[in-house]
């Protein structure tokens, strides 16, 4: 409870609504990173998430890795992250999907070895934020196709209002976010009540 | 000198040499991330530069972030990454530089919002590889452009034989690579003889 109002009170004071429902929380989430906070979301996530024997963390670069590692770390287990673009240092067996960006409105294939998510292991996707869940779904598809079992998501900053984390909340797939913003204008940001 | 040994023995055990002189750590230092090596590594990092009174570690996504990451917490402070592509969420002023990517052959920009790397702070800049030292140099010319002060580099892996490493080193600045590779062939790693 205490790291959401922390959280929380974060994005008030320095958060910024962006045209597009964008929320730009450059200064301690991406592009600049609060080290101590995200420390302090990664051991969160691995309190929540400490019955379900997770064998590794997998996230989508950029923004997602350093919370994802901050969650392995606290949760003892490797991050894997799925790449956006071909790189010359993928190759054999690949597990692609699609992916469409809202915030940079193009669709793009990410991509993880097949070597690093194999069926036997138990999968925490992390994310730095969640909106239409597009990110999410292709990380799950991957996961699907390595016939590995999910644990569940867990995420920084879910854009409630945008409904990507209630769908996969109602297809049964366990989304913890530490923050969930039902409404946002230009002046305001309304937070879901959460309790733990 | 524990940490530089179990480094070497992951790349010697792990890392794949590929054509065009790349080295292949996918399964623990890109891609698949070893928490508890990066972990290891940002530590060692943190007593290397600790009299140094570093306000801001300053990497590159995406590979650089989970240990540039580690580096920041066991700092203790903020980390951040310069990005390679465009993003609707930088905005506002930012410092830019070129980069010439040697794995992907082609240049792209990297850039920096200026909120985030001021006048008054202390640079240390850290990567996961160290080869000719285009991408170091772009983040130097960024901190150069803030008029901030550059502590020096950390890196995971130095390719010594391609020289980027020494040229900066020839220049006075302090560059720690965790691991330096001298030689690299399909079938032998040589490391440089490192001790401290």
């Amino acid at each position: 409870m205490i790291l959401i109002r922390a959280l929380e009170q974060r994005i008030l004071t320095e958060g910024q609504v962006l045209p597009g429902e964008v929320l730009k929380v450059g200064s301690f989430l991406n592009q600049q990173i609060d080290t101590g906070l995200l420390k302090e979301m990664g051991e969160e996530i691995a309190r929540l998430f400490s019955c379900n024997h997770v064998t590794k963390v997998l996230t989508i670069e950029s923004s997602g890795i350093a919370l994802a590692y901050a969650a392995g770390v606290a949760l003892g287990v490797p991050v894997v992250f799925a790449k956006k673009h071909k790189s010359s240092n993928v190759d054999g067996s690949v597990l692609t999907s699609q992916v469409f960006s809202y915030t940079h409105k193009q669709t793009y294939n990410i991509m993880v070895s097949a070597d690093y998510i194999r069926s036997e292991d138990t999968i925490l996707i992390v994310d730095d934020f969640l909106a239409m869940g597009n990110a999410l779904n292709g990380l799950i598809d991957i996961v699907g196709q390595a016939k590995a079992e999910l644990a569940g998501c867990a995420i920084a900053i879910e854009k409630g209002f945008q409904g990507g984390g209630d769908a996969l909340r109602e297809k049964g797939i366990r989304v913890e976010s530490m923050a969930i913003i039902d409404s946002m204008t230009d002046d305001s940001v309304v937070f879901r009540p959460q309790g733990t």
